[in-house]
């Protein structure tokens, strides 16, 4: 038998759901946040007064509401104090963001890469550089959250296999949290599903609760919801669905197999078929798509093939797993766009009625961002769980004493 | 906020706790109860008593434990007095148990089957048939379980699609039901989706949380579950793993297209590829695995071709799922374990290392039965999350009042 948590474990518990509702929910009045947390409006008060003074939200007078009377505040994410560094290492590019509670990007710089094999020791040290450039205030830095393009063992932030950018079983984590100077946490999540976590939070997919998410770069990712939570598997690795063989005599892939979908669907693809090897990248994904819609017919027919070859990658999908929806992510986002008669007709022949005739193809609603936004969410775990205990850890000299019951404000 | 629980309800909720302790894990003592219900021994003496009385568990002495003192009392399922009809609809064939508390196959009949179509009124008939052969008790009929080979809509067991027996929005649960007499509660699910958690409850992958199952019969059939949870996808239709695509110039299937999982791996496959089209259904598939094993070419590389397809298939799956173990069903069970070789060295090419160094490839442990245990565990369902309020509505004499605090006991 569990003993009933003490008034402080309460307090703490109570602290942690009002910073995830405005944190996830944005502005909300002080009359229901009591509704929502069935708690009453003196116990919010007390919550959010502390939450105030720890500098993690504020309260403002809302807008005319049109009702007589003295209008409840609202409770707001205070988005310019603490913020999270969110970095994205992707085979085509890298990218860094200042990320304030609230998922407010702050500040967000991005680098194109090409090329085969990525040095582990470059990419961190890049990553570093970029880290500086976007935050230079480690003390309200609360931690680091990175996407990685590839399977992550994320209990140590050990990348298991990157095979678009060459990596096997590489201790990056540790490494990356060594450079950045060793004081911050660093939390290392497969990219897709991240991505997928960030669509369900704050984009196309808010609230859903069976959701695909492919993330395509040179390789495709999948971030794979299931009745709410995401689909880790028995070692956190699942979702691969990039190496789905859906081509059993078709090209060559990183993974050293033939046909998986990220070979047919990818962007080496998409360059091949389009002839465009002068090309590379997500500039490369960006000029075909161009191409064709000016009327080039080679852009046009490769766009229409990579597209068939994505359709039928999501068929098997809808088919396996009946999800409300499939968000196209990445470079796959103007791919879909450049060819979704493809991709539809694909779902449509070789869908199941009973499942294809619910789901809802869409595009990521939080484009380039999506996989730094989820990588922000994974830095924000620890203070969404307990703000004041991550706040004396973080050492800010503003944070309040955790100690007592209550804490003194001194923001 | 919710109020407190009644008394009434906590020992309502309480009774089927127990209850579902001693079904899923069997005789079991009373001391052991109560420490894993967190509740004291005279609580479980109540409850016990209860049960006893309603016929659904009896007590015993248990046997030899070597240690000194009066042993504490074994609580079992009372396995012969209620029982559900379990109901099993192949493409193939056609089964029907009667099965006792504790998941024990107190009788049962089968039927192969063979053809292109079924129509719903004669496999209704038969059904009927065969479960008045297996139960004449249905006083003591708690309800009825089905196992679907296709896409049911489980709330009201419409056949969505059946593509091996052709069927296309069938009102299968209602007219079944009005045929068994109208008073029976018939349930249907899909089979592979009851056949997994058969397998989890009572078989091979007891306790498992990421299980992929594979159900053979001319269809292949998949129940997956994720985090221990049944894949169920937004309209509950999730583990269409047949008709994931795997050779796009491939042999035809019944749902329309080329290629998928079950054309190539499915029973049909084989019989071509071994060319006994003079034989069908599960027969067809024995005769290929014993001329095989007696050293026939022709029908040996027939279960090497299938079985490639079936790894690749697997693997697949393998790389989507990141499951700790997939589970050979129905005729899979013997192709795989005529085709392992094959079915293994696919996985091994095509599964990404992080996710198939540890999955296991397992056939089932409840054969045959793994689909009708399943079904019977859907009939279950009811009397496990309220024992006394089943009874009462099933009629049963026997049964005590349910109004009072303490029922009284007559058995």
């Amino acid at each position: 038998m569990r003993a009933a948590p003490s008034p402080e474990e309460i307090r703490r518990q109570n602290l942690a759901v009002l910073l995830r509702h405005v944190h996830r929910g944005g502005a909300v009045s002080r009359t229901t946040l009591a509704e929502r947390m069935g708690v009453n409006r003196s116990t919010i008060l007390a919550l959010t007064a502390d939450l105030v003074a720890a500098g993690l939200v504020r309260e403002e007078l809302p807008g005319q509401t049109g009702r007589a009377g003295r209008p409840s505040l609202v409770v707001r994410p205070q988005s310019q104090r603490f913020h999270v560094l969110a970095l994205d290492v992707g085979a085509d590019r890298l990218a860094a963001a200042r990320v304030g509670l609230g998922g407010v990007v702050l500040d967000r710089v991005e680098t194109a890469r090409s090329g085969d094999t990525f040095d582990p020791a470059e990419v961190i040290a890049m990553l570093a550089a970029m880290a500086a450039e976007v935050s230079d205030d480690a003390a309200h830095c609360l931690g680091v959250g990175v996407a990685f393009c590839g399977m992550v063992r994320q209990s140590d932030g050990v990348v298991r296999f990157g095979p678009n950018i060459g990596w096997v079983d590489v201790p990056f984590g540790a490494e990356l949290a060594a450079r950045l100077g060793g004081e911050l946490r660093v939390s290392v999540g497969n990219n897709a599903n991240l991505g997928a976590l960030a669509e369900c939070e704050r984009g196309v997919a808010l609230g859903l609760r069976d959701l695909i998410y492919l993330h395509g770069d040179v390789g495709i990712g999948g971030g794979i919801v299931v009745g709410g939570h995401l689909l880790g598997g028995e070692g956190g690795y699942g979702g691969e669905i990039g190496h789905m063989i859906v081509n059993p005599n078709g090209r060559a892939c990183a993974c050293g197999s033939r046909g998986c979908l990220e070979a047919e669907a990818g962007e080496l693809a998409l360059i091949a078929a389009a002839g465009r090897a002068d090309l590379s990248g997500r500039a490369a994904v960006a000029a075909i798509v161009q191409a064709a819609a000016y009327g080039d017919v080679t852009a046009r027919d490769a766009l229409h093939q990579v597209g068939d070859w994505l359709g039928r990658g999501v068929a098997n999908l809808v088919n396996i797993f009946n999800p409300s929806m499939v968000v196209f992510g990445g470079v796959l986002r103007q791919v879909y766009l450049a060819a979704a008669a493809q991709v539809r007709s694909r779902v449509a022949l070789e869908g199941l009625q009973a499942v294809r005739e619910r789901v809802r193809l869409r595009t990521s609603a939080l484009a380039g961002d999506a996989t730094l936004i989820g990588a922000a969410e994974l830095a924000f775990a620890e203070v969404l769980t307990d703000p004041l205990q991550t706040l004396a850890r973080v050492g800010d000299r503003s944070a309040p004493s955790i100690a007592g019951p209550r804490g003194k404000g001194c923001g």
